[in-house]
């Protein structure tokens, strides 16, 4: 992984670049998308200005603005860690709290859904962020997989559905607000105890 | 109802509205806002010239620019109808179709995102927002708790947590695009069918 980013363009081989400066770059452009900037409007120039580098400091870490800009926004999402603590049940609570907090969830929340139309829009990012996103539901797929394997999950596991009650749930409560009907502390462990169990009563069809 | 706008607000009696001219002038924001207008943007004015009518023709049936925008936006969400088919999951499948199809499902991912964001910001609009999120949340509650009530869902159902269950990944969905592995055609019934009958296998802690 050293020679690529998150967004999983390659690099050049080289020296490891000081982490320290790609972190205040990227962390530029989400300041700047969070102050309401759109990706079209962003600039190089203007990254490097905020960042307080020039701009070959950029091109030589990223090869574009798409490229810089899906780094930013995978770093916003938090570092994917697979859990694996042989519960299949702790596992998943695992990656169910790490999506209900990131570093910074105001700025989350100002950035990720109007960039995400933008996103959707441009065909470079679209692929990029599906690359991004695609890594991030292998983690909870193989997750998911482990359990049907070990037993504690059905056989029949719909893995993908099963994927999206457990995450859209978080994500929608991050974008939108929380209901407020709901105990944010307790979200994700009432989540994933309602699928584990299943809601049918005696009298199911 | 007949003289409550969508978004809950009162108006003063007389004879009913023309429900074309309503029509056209939701249809005038909509399309304004798909166009990528802010509501802070948005102006009374414009939304007349759009629309074709006078501005008091928008006063006569909004008392302001936010009651206006609540009930564009409530519009797009499509109509409110609680499904009673005497079987749980039935009503549940039709709850989650409706919020998969909408009268122009590009329209609304291009509005529902940004607009959310701004509607969190301004106070006003949060709690015009909220009311009509409510009215619809309390038809998803009403389902699940005549399920609890005929026994046909577990007793001890946690009735706010399963309906974001089932909506959440409706809403993520149409918002972002599908993940392109689900059927689109299949999906509300199998989020439906996966949390009626829970994830657990037979190794289940």
């Amino acid at each position: 992984m050293s020679n690529t980013t998150d967004a999983g363009v390659s690099r050049p081989p080289g020296r490891p670049r000081d982490p320290g400066v790609a972190g205040a770059i990227t962390d530029a452009v989400l300041k700047m998308l969070a102050e309401g900037g759109s990706i079209e409007a962003l600039s190089i120039e203007a990254v490097a200005s905020r960042a307080g580098v020039g701009k070959a400091t950029i091109y030589r870490r990223w090869p574009g603005k798409e490229e810089l800009v899906m780094d930013a926004i995978a770093s916003l999402k938090g570092k994917l860690v697979e859990p694996d603590t042989g519960s299949v049940r702790e596992d998943l609570l695992q990656l169910l709290r790490s999506m209900a907090v990131s570093k910074d969830i105001d700025q989350d929340a100002r950035i990720v859904p109007c960039i995400a139309l933008e996103m959707r829009r441009n065909p470079k990012f679209r692929a990029l962020h599906e690359q991004v996103v695609e890594k991030r539901r292998e983690i909870s797929r193989s997750v998911l997989r482990r359990g049907v394997a070990t037993g504690q999950l059905r056989e029949d596991l719909d893995v993908d559905v099963a994927m999206s009650m457990l995450s859209s749930p978080m994500l929608m409560n991050k974008l939108y607000g929380p209901n407020p009907r709901i105990d944010g502390e307790t979200f994700a462990e009432r989540v994933v105890d309602t699928l584990l169990a299943g809601i049918s009563g005696p009298k199911a069809d």
